[in-house]
């Protein structure tokens, strides 16, 4: 089966992604906003610790109607512009288009779910250290898989053809059937080093390196894996992962989240779906995250001098 | 009764105390650090919200034998000086000279007292908006009561003097029979206002108008609230005392507390009175400050990048 892909937003994540697609020459249509002219004279270009790779030409739009209908939508903008989706989206969409959301936190599925109820809608964590250095620029230093669970509409056959698309692209890509536990799993890592990377103006390798800030990410991880426990995730989470996920950052080079990357440009930060959701979904569940509610507080207090709302 | 004071420590908060009795003419003793020669040529200045007042000449002293004994110690430094008092103080102390501990913090007067067994010992809680902003010269923007409580061996017709000393002197002050809640009290405003200046950057005036940060203020002053109750302090202190703090600093000039100003000048914060033991106590009592935990390790966290070790 081949698949016509679109990646929306080409950040970090889909500039990744979405390049190991096209430079294995699978049908990649990218949709870009200010790097748009840059990308079509000068292609994409992406250093990467797995190979560095450059593609002269790549399929780039600047406006999304001129894509035409596609079999997968990549969805890797931030969730601060989730709200845009419901206006953007339609001009891809036949009746069995998968939208394909590789993004973090948690409810994300359930809103465009809610904006097209009738597509296919599944998930993605992605586990990269990559971020965009500049127009068409993508600088990819660690990690790098991705696993895929379906939410709700979803084929196998496709699920399954875009796991192979990407394993066929250098892409370490499994499926999991269980959505809500891969969520709540890639939260255990976000949570404490995007919020804190913030608040205490650092990198992963020193919030490791100093014994508060360590046993502060070990308490703020032990909190999302009770949540997650409380939120109905089965096979429970391991308090285990705690150490797996410290040890993962550990090894790790020097990593700025791209929530910090986010303040430092003054762009918006992922609050509502990195921690207000999961907030909400513990709270539902009798769950008070007393350390991650006072991290979402400082983020808070600290993304009302962003100017640049989107 | 003529008091002989000496004043150790001559920041904002000696400075403007020792100052006020000073220029009532009583007879105060100042022992400075690095401002020993300007203040020696250029007197003590301070600008006051209730009236600026020069002292052209004061009793200042490098060395604190020169001093000679004295009746009371007023103890103005920051609490991360405190292991040096026993070295210090026996230059100054006859039989009955009253050790006044005028800092924040919990545990001050205990580790004073297990250093001096015999001397009496009593701590005074400032609440002032004071700080030196320049060599001999002293900032007083707002309030300026203090309220002075015995801890042992005190004679009440020395603390009674004291007080009114510092009245006559134009300070509004009284005595409280209860050092535990005058302590945890004060806490209410310190443990909040003094961390979270330093860890989100900013001044009282923006925590108390950020509906977010206002709402994390209230959460640790009601962990300090629940702290000191279990802890025992009777009659036990109402909630409500959030709402009385969090008006009183919406009414202030807009502030940093000297956490904040001891931060950005790279010297080392009083994290171990103001949160370190406070943690402990609560604990002992069952009481787990989750959220003042948190604080306080964001706090290790950044001082570990402060070079001036004084």
């Amino acid at each position: 089966m081949n698949l016509k892909y679109a990646v929306i937003g080409v950040g970090g994540l889909g500039g990744y992604y979405g390049g190991r697609l096209a430079k294995n020459a699978k049908d990649v249509h990218f949709l870009f906003h200010s790097d748009y002219e840059i990308v079509k004279e000068k292609g994409l270009k992406v250093d990467s610790v797995k190979g560095n790779f450059y593609l002269p030409k790549v399929n780039a739009y600047k406006n999304i109607s001129d894509i035409g209908k596609v079999d997968v939508v990549l969805i890797c903008l931030k969730t601060t512009n989730n709200y845009l989706l419901k206006e953007m989206l339609p001009p891809l969409l036949h009746e069995r288009t998968l939208i394909l959301l590789m993004q973090n936190g948690l409810g994300n599925e359930e809103k465009v779910s809610s904006d097209f109820p009738q597509i296919p809608v599944a998930g993605a964590l992605a586990y990269t250290c990559s971020s965009k250095i500049g127009p068409g620029h993508i600088s990819h230093t660690d990690l790098g898989s991705v696993t895929i669970a379906p939410y709700v509409n979803c084929q196998t056959e496709v699920l399954e053809q875009v796991v192979q698309d990407f394993v066929e692209s250098d892409v370490d890509a499994t499926i999991s059937q269980n959505l809500l536990e891969i969520r709540w799993r890639k939260l255990i890592w976000n949570i404490p080093f995007n919020g804190m990377s913030v608040v205490l103006n650092t990198t992963t390798n020193n919030l490791v390196n100093n014994s508060s800030s360590e046993k502060l990410c070990y308490d703020l991880m032990l909190e999302v894996i009770h949540a997650a426990n409380a939120c109905g995730v089965y096979p429970p989470l391991s308090e285990h992962l705690s150490d797996e996920m410290m040890e993962l950052t550990r090894n790790m080079e020097p990593y700025a989240p791209s929530m910090k990357l986010d303040y430092d440009f003054n762009r918006q930060m992922e609050i509502e779906y990195l921690y207000t959701h999961p907030l909400q979904e513990a709270l539902k569940h009798g769950c008070h995250m007393k350390k991650t509610e006072m991290l979402e507080e400082q983020l808070k207090f600290l993304s009302s001098g962003i100017k640049n709302k989107q």
